[in-house]
């Protein structure tokens, strides 16, 4: 991959340049019609200006995106270890509001010179993963690899989708699994390790699908996916459901350290609320997963936020954007 | 703007460091609930990991980005103008199926100090524009602005999706308007240019979503929008087809030249094959739009594509991709 350059384009006026785009589609289109097969009948998939899927109302949209530099690092991950990130971040937003993907579209953009065939490969692998066929995309020339999927997901039964905001004082805290094992991870491939456990945690994250399909089943009341670590999607959770929060403990990962428990995210685990934790562990046992891990509760002092009795450590992701150019520092 | 700079990120191993990111969505919900109410009962928007919508099946589901460098450059254009032009560009691909827009997603990755209040202000007044309304979205870091935005639609009656593959020899070709308006507009501004018709096709294209849907109604066999440029559109159209095209002329846009009609790409009008062209005009004429233009016809040829009897200039977009860094040139 070659750094930052000025990309042609459009805007260099009247192109009298012919790329690949349309070959690439092609290929594209060959590789995902391997894996899904052909669409049923009166579906359209990948090739026309827009697919055609049969769906389920009400409908889950959520769009994710990882940023080479950002998420990821060529060094440490291959092209399909990003397509396949790309796809199940995005399926992991469905996972955390209780659904099942249905479909999914992918943009991405690209350097030239890119092999865009094994990003698209890793999105199908992943896609085949979670039962979500890729149905359409866009292919465009960038100084770096973006990819942005949206994924579609259905809901079974009759119950409200799960949200962030339900989680009531009193309620107790559970997350789906130890955590840390993404950063641990890449901590490894920094120190030279190239395979193992947690490097394949973070290269290769998994989304909670049916997790969260138990968590809803035994009616959660909040629920959201440890994207950018414990700490701050912790807060997220207690602000959005307007509670204070006060932890035990964190489930640290094999080899993770507790900071990177609590503030290297990208683990892909299920914070849940419930008031009814045997409820929750019963649902979790019928469907043959692993216990959830009990960690906190939810308390009615919404400026609390404590593990151990102590101040939360302000650890977490959060990109640094949306400040305008004048207030930029140096 | 600053240029392409190394973004600090998860990839950095455990962040300490506390961004904007939560606050800037705070602000574009707010935006949005101006702009589009408060979601209707039973939906959920911005804020949660998924969003929740009411849908109609079959569903129109498309992507498309636009990057900072290919697609724009904001000497030309303002941010509003970015994300006007990300959500509208989007919309085309569902207008170019005969359907109109529901809901849309935006993945946001911009360089630290980018305003992005202002690209989802111009996100948001384009949806209002095209009555979709801006569901959810991801925001992230990254080294140029990259807009991918994912549009849902829906289709009125019974009849399917138009896609590109339907056209028969013997069927007559038109597009909704002349062509050329954007490139001669973005050479209008690089020759010191800052307003006029031009200058705004550029900055603002529209979706021709009344043309999509009466187009549909006359039963057209094939359309799809003019966003690469009526040269390579052409033969996208030809070859999903199966049939040669021959042209008799190009509607120019005043203004622009043939090269930029042929090859500047952007303009978003519609390309639609009928074996009814009365009945085209008559739709269009009944919904109270300018009469459609007529531009050739389609062969029997699969090897013909041609202007004025003589082979169509090699013009057009593509962007350049595909190809593995070995075969890379220089």
């Amino acid at each position: 991959m070659t750094g930052p350059k000025p990309v042609p384009g459009p805007v260099d006026g009247v192109a009298t340049m012919w790329g690949d785009e349309d070959a690439a589609v092609e290929r594209i289109l060959k590789l995902t019609e391997r894996i899904f097969g052909p669409p049923p009948s009166g579906e359209l998939w990948v090739g026309d200006d827009a697919a055609v899927v049969e769906v389920t109302s009400p409908l889950l949209l959520s769009c994710d995106a990882v940023v080479e530099g950002v998420h990821f690092d060529l060094a440490f991950s291959s092209l399909e270890d990003v397509g396949w990130k790309a796809l199940t971040v995005a399926v992991s937003d469905i996972a955390a509001m209780g659904g099942c993907p249905t479909h999914a579209v992918c943009t991405m953009a690209v350097p030239q010179g890119t092999d865009v065939e094994r990003l698209a490969a890793g999105v199908a692998e992943a896609g085949a993963e979670w039962s979500c066929r890729i149905v359409g995309g866009d292919l465009t020339s960038a100084s770096q690899i973006v990819l942005s999927v949206t994924v579609t997901g259905r809901l079974h039964g009759t119950a409200p989708a799960v949200r962030r905001s339900g989680a009531a004082p009193g309620d107790e805290l559970f997350v789906t699994g130890p955590l840390g094992a993404s950063a641990a991870g890449l901590r490894n491939l920094r120190e030279g390790a190239r395979e193992g456990a947690l490097v394949d945690a973070h290269r290769r994250p998994r989304a909670r699908l049916a997790e969260g399909m138990a968590a809803r089943r035994a009616g959660v009341s909040a629920m959201m996916d440890v994207s950018d670590g414990l700490a701050l999607d912790l807060r997220r959770l207690a602000h959005a459901s307007g509670v204070g929060v006060a932890l035990f403990g964190v489930p640290v990962a094999a080899g993770a350290t507790e900071s990177e428990a609590l503030g290297g995210g990208e683990d892909y685990e299920l914070l849940m609320a419930t008031r009814d934790p045997d409820r929750l562990a019963a649902a979790f046992q019928a469907a043959g997963l692993r216990p959830p891990l009990h960690i906190g509760a939810c308390t009615a002092d919404v400026s609390e936020c404590t593990l151990e009795g102590r101040p939360m450590p302000l650890l977490g992701w959060q990109h640094a954007i949306g400040r305008p150019a004048s207030q930029r520092s140096s």
